[in-house]
């Protein structure tokens, strides 16, 4: 279970920093002013999870080392494919907050995984700096889901 | 906007088909007796989505097809990179859960996206098919969420 602990944080520790460099790109392309911003300030936010997993792996005392995610490289590479085949800058805003959705929801997920199994690992000091990210990303997808459900959709469509 | 909708279709479509042909392994390699019950009839219901899907491309004066989905891929890659690594059957179990919530993850923000823009696109007769799988998926994702609260986790740990 330590072990699997630790291969999922490696895991997410390659994709926060896959997603920090993905992030500009992002924003570059967005059109809609609030979704600019919010992603601007996610991208802060993501900085500051990066920073958090050092947290983490320095509290169990180990080096902080990320392992290859064929799943976020995934999200991100449909993500690229996807907003590159969008012409209409209102359609692409909507592509990017789906996308950014997409890659939302599998954080979540892990960390979602990685707070449960440090609670029954009895590291509920780990647990506790992991869920305020986790905070973070369920709030990041829910702005997304509010400019989506606002303005962006309706100026799509 | 159109396009946007159709493309994602055609992406969850190669999901829900891709999702379909590996769960039987994933299965078969569960050891607890609730998570292989609620895998199987995660299948069953899988296979309705398939079909919910077709009847929605019919809906729309489609063909149904499926776009390779980089995403789905990815996820599922991981999965059973992660699955081959883990000897002890408890936390195999684990990681199995882990790996399906990834996967229900993934669907839920698809289904989301895709039920948010046909309403606006004025298809609310294709939302309505569409909130009974995405419904499905998040009822899913929490029964996996129970059975590592209840009991998997505490014998992974």
């Amino acid at each position: 279970m330590d072990d699997l602990f630790l291969h999922t944080l490696q895991d997410i520790y390659y994709a926060e920093n896959k997603i920090l460099k993905s992030l500009p790109e992002m924003i570059e392309t967005a059109s809609d002013k609030q979704l600019k911003s919010g992603l601007q300030s996610h991208l802060g936010e993501t900085k500051g999870h990066v920073q958090r997993l050092e947290q983490v792996f320095q509290m169990l005392g180990k080096k902080a080392k990320a392992v290859n995610c064929p799943a976020i490289d995934g999200i991100i590479e449909e993500a690229e494919e996807v907003t590159g085949e969008v012409e209409d800058k209102d359609v692409l805003d909507a592509a990017i907050i789906a996308a950014g959705q997409a890659v939302e929801h599998y954080e979540i997920t892990r960390y979602g995984s990685l707070i449960a199994w440090a609670k029954r690992l009895g590291r509920s000091d780990v647990a506790q700096v992991l869920e305020q990210t986790l905070k973070e990303e369920k709030a990041a997808d829910k702005k997304l889901t509010d400019i989506a459900e606002s303005k962006v959709n309706l100026k799509a469509a």
